[in-house]
């Protein structure tokens, strides 16, 4: 599946990914009205509302994108109906030729960190059937439980041609405060890099990236230069670019000279387009070709700032 | 929230915790066979066998104990249909009195965190109506990405008074690979010790405890009895006891003078216990009075050891 991503990468030239994470106060006015309409103001009527802003979105830019990234929290909100809507949205995206990336931070350990690979990447066993839960191509991992908490998805990984992104340095503020502490000389997230080169280094794809990348927050590129030599066959996985601050002159350094090595994530700034001043011409009900502009413009900011 | 869990505690003179954490393979033939019967060897099958599985263990033993703590990637990893039998569980334990402690491992960052602490714990808004997604009445928090990550849930627990349980040291081998490392003298678990016990600082219920607990191994008992100390007003939420190796004469440390404090888990010791040697007697038709004997067992272990 890494070859995948990288072989979208190379036919889009976008080494992006948008981030489905539909809150309900992005989606459109039409859209919500519609689905209060058939569902009534119900989780039902919520999930349908992201479903088809999500579609909308989708629709408009999936032939510039390699990938996407819904955030699983998004939807997990609205309970079953949510992840009703998550799942019809990775299913369709994955229809559309895009690679997805399920933003699900799950960690646990042993046969429960299993369940999770399973369910997402994975396919279960019921009786003499097997069946994929959720099927992601990607999903990002928590390492917190060390590697009893990643090893199973590496596992699954191998079995079922998918990959992971473990949390490394996270875009928010308070990030520093467990993983910039100081250990034995080096910042916790060093140590958690060079593990992820570690549990990556026997799932090497015929790009030369492994299944296992990580996430280094766009806000902190002093350490996204540190960690791009620490882990150089993993792919960087960067939230924080736009609404979070991150630049992409901040990003030279999470690309290898190959011109790949990291894909950037943008949320709101694509799916929430239509309301920042910049698109306001566009209007919540052209809220999609919005989307679609923030999309060129990003690609065309993110590459003028790589070395090729 | 806490000072329900401690009543509860109180009433079953039982600081113990039942992990409903089905694997299709405990569930005893005649559940499955019933189960597929009706649904097929399908998704829908495999949850219907697991809720009936849970039900049957619940209804033998709700009188004796103060909680479950169901573990949401057992669910998950059957999709949607899963997570269904998963929301059954936790309305059914609910509706019986008991404490449900939702094993959710969840953390992210700023509004991302809210969905999460939102889903789970709280209501979301759809219109001009809210509803509760899943609506557990505790969860476990992952800490890695720092206060952002917690900080959210804690506001939810204070609006909803509801509570977390956030990961300090837990009991698989591997937690060392990070939680162990020293910074300044001192093991990380200490750190996010110490932050557990000021992000509860000031959400104390009368009965002197913090809607903010923490999950510590009772594979590390030296550990155990730092971090009681450390976090004096935090409940500790101990796995790791029985299947994992962890024994109640390890666990007097993780116990306040009071008796209180602790709530040890017990999953498959308990919800499979007509599995072991033990418990054979009962039989895979009796597994609900395996899983009441194995309560009253255990039960008596801990009391045993805890120091009154």
């Amino acid at each position: 599946m890494i070859d995948k991503l990288v072989e979208n990468i190379k036919k889009t030239n976008a080494p992006i990914v948008v981030g489905l994470d539909p809150m309900l106060s992005y989606v459109p006015e039409q859209i919500q009205k519609k689905a209060f309409e058939e569902y009534g103001e119900t989780l039902e009527g919520a999930a349908e509302a992201i479903w088809q802003y999500n579609k909308g979105i989708v629709d408009a830019t999936y032939d510039l994108i390699p990938a996407v990234k819904p955030q699983i929290a998004m939807y997990e909100q609205f309970g079953i109906e949510g992840l009703k809507a998550f799942k019809k949205t990775v299913d369709y995206c994955k229809s559309k030729g895009l690679v997805v990336i399920g933003d699900i931070k799950r960690g646990d350990i042993g046969s429960t960190s299993t369940a999770y690979a399973v369910g997402h990447l994975g396919k279960v066993t019921v009786g003499s059937k097997t069946y994929a839960g959720f099927d992601e191509d990607f999903v990002t991992v928590n390492p917190y439980l060390g590697t009893d908490g990643v090893k199973p998805f590496v596992d699954v990984c191998k079995e079922e041609n998918k990959g992971i992104f473990v949390l490394v340095k996270t875009s928010n503020p308070s990030s520093g405060e467990f993983q910039d502490r100081v250990i034995d000389g080096k910042p916790l997230y060093e140590i958690v890099g060079e593990m992820v080169d570690k549990w990556g280094a026997d799932v090497i794809g015929k790009s030369g990236y492994s299944a296992v990348g990580a996430v280094v927050g766009a806000t902190y590129p002093e350490m996204g230069k540190v960690l791009r030599d620490i882990m150089p066959k993993s792919f960087i996985l960067v939230p924080g670019y736009g609404a979070q601050g991150g630049k992409a002159s901040d990003l030279t350094h999470y690309f290898n000279e190959d011109g790949l090595g990291a894909i950037v994530n943008s949320s709101r700034g694509i799916i929430a387009a239509y309301k920042q001043e910049k698109y306001a011409q566009f209007g919540a009900e052209a809220y999609a070709d919005a989307s679609r502009q923030a999309v060129i413009d990003m690609i065309e900011d993110i590459n003028g700032a790589i070395c090729k």
